[in-house]
């Protein structure tokens, strides 16, 4: 991304070895991301970003130390870097790792080959080379599913559980999913889009609201004898979205949120009368690569169906723009 | 309080039983709270409060439906009232009770007689009639050791873990005697104070951090090999403190706050990219009271340190003066 808008293809050198830590990979298919949207909005700062941090591929090479994956094997990476060894890695905060790295930015995997730092603690091989249609929901693992699954344990979701998920984007859309395999009784997925709307009930949605901000609240709090929802999942990232999750979670509760853009300021005041649990932040997909690719494998869940558009890499400029018009949830990009 | 600053002790009729689950009680002490420094000092609204939360007391009448306390017993209230029977209770949220109701304000307890609402989810009575020396102890219970305990339970403060404590007043200092309680491995107290250091010591510190903001942080990053404390309480409220408290915390690590003041607002992005578990909001001491009435009872704990200034009831302005100039901790109110 030259500027704010203007996303382009270009030839660029293949990626090298850098450090014996490092895999050279060759990329089967990657996508764009909601967060994509924020530079191409001019939200974020965007002078000559490398786009792209979902990624599955084949390992082509790999430096001096790397042992968990070899050349032939076909991976699924986290969307940031990490060496799954430190303190913060192994008590599952791989995205706060001490050798923590974004993909997005400076690698960059909207692109044919990507050089992937701290390969044995980043990717993870599947169990052989994937059939076709397991495709898109290896490369969901990569970020948005793995955030999904997050948003939805950082909630909290399970047996006996009603979940609110604020959002019916992609996070959101997987996070019901997630809620969904993590048992919860009931999932609320508060959205105004019938397709979406329609999707969410397929990965497990029992409710759907369409009322947004305090009338969503209200809403929420019908749904729960005036309580809140035990799980709020916030998969949006506004100032707006962010205070309704605050709002519908009751007290005691747990909000587990996956995205917050530049301007939101959350009063402490509110924060703190809620009297709830939060946790947020870049989720550490590592943590579930390994149980995300088996269920997958197996065919248990099919989190593939958030893409509903397909283009070749080198239409990568008109998939920002039908993701941004949101005429499109997902946009795969195709090698 | 009839404006800021201005706190006077007045004759008012004796509290009568208006609902059957209401208790009347005869306080044996009470005692200002730093979080009455905030209408003091005009941070919040003051206009003819009723002052005072912390309290106890021989109860002198109860209501037809009050069943676990009667005339005559020796009893330890929570600053927030609650039923202890609702969902929310049931999870351990009592000050997010269906009937939570703020003791502050309308109540007051800052006086020789209170009608104490709910009496059977509010009041636990103490085993008999404690020796003298226990009174402080039992009176800090009601509030500041909740408060303290809950922040440190927030924060998650166990074995093996690096507690860093933001604050050093009557809050902070309690939060240190219960990450002591809890077993935590390193204790951190930030405070300049040479008489609060002292007392942090005594309730279990195991280090002290003298700097603030973003040196505070870093200092305890250096105490930590980089990584930041796994546990912080935040016992100040300001956006400093606040800020402090989120970047002294590691990634994955929780943060337990117990007071925010009205101008907070904290930048979601910063909070986002710290990763961190927060649980902060009024605490729901009457989770904790059974157990902090024990420990006390069998003197396993001195809480009661935290009261460097004891003032008759009628003497009370003095007491919101000498706590409002730092010259002193916490002040007892005594009858």
């Amino acid at each position: 991304m030259v500027t704010p808008g203007d996303v382009r293809v270009e030839q660029r050198e293949d990626p090298k070895i850098i450090n014996p830590t490092d895999a050279i990979i060759r990329l089967t298919a990657t996508c764009i991301c909601g967060s994509d949207l924020w530079p191409y909005r001019g939200v974020e700062p965007a002078d000559h970003l490398r786009m792209g941090h979902e990624y599955i591929g084949v390992v082509e090479q790999v430096g001096d130390q790397v042992k968990t994956v070899k050349p032939g094997d076909f991976v699924v990476g986290s969307f940031v870097i990490s060496d799954n060894t430190c303190e913060i890695c192994k008590a599952g905060f791989q995205s706060r790792c001490v050798h923590a790295e974004f993909v997005h930015g400076t690698i960059g995997t909207q692109a044919e080959k990507a050089r992937i730092p701290q390969a044995d603690g980043t990717l993870v091989a599947t169990p052989g080379r994937p059939d076709e249609d397991l495709i898109p929901s290896l490369l969901a693992a990569s970020d948005v599913l793995g955030t999904g699954w997050f948003a939805a344990d950082a909630a909290r979701a399970g047996p006996g559980k009603t979940v609110a998920v604020v959002g019916d984007g992609a996070v959101g859309l997987m996070a019901v999913l997630a809620a969904k395999q993590l048992g919860a009784e009931r999932i609320i997925a508060m959205s105004r889009h019938p397709e979406r709307q329609k999707l969410a009930r397929f990965y497990g949605a029992t409710d759907i609201v369409e009322q947004r901000g305090d009338n969503g609240v209200a809403k929420i709090k019908e749904l729960t004898g005036g309580l809140g929802a035990h799980s709020v999942v916030e998969a949006v990232g506004t100032q707006e979205s962010f205070m309704q999750a605050v709002g519908a979670t009751r007290g005691g509760g747990h909000l587990g949120y996956v995205g917050v853009n530049y301007d939101v300021k959350i009063p402490g005041i509110e924060l703190f009368f809620a009297g709830i649990h939060t946790l947020g932040g870049p989720a550490p997909v590592r943590r579930y690569l390994p149980d995300l690719i088996r269920l997958i494998w197996h065919r248990k869940i099919d989190p593939g169906k958030v893409f509903d558009l397909t283009l070749p890499l080198d239409q990568a400029a008109e998939g920002y723009k039908a993701m941004d018009e949101r005429r499109a949830i997902k946009v795969l990009l195709s090698l």
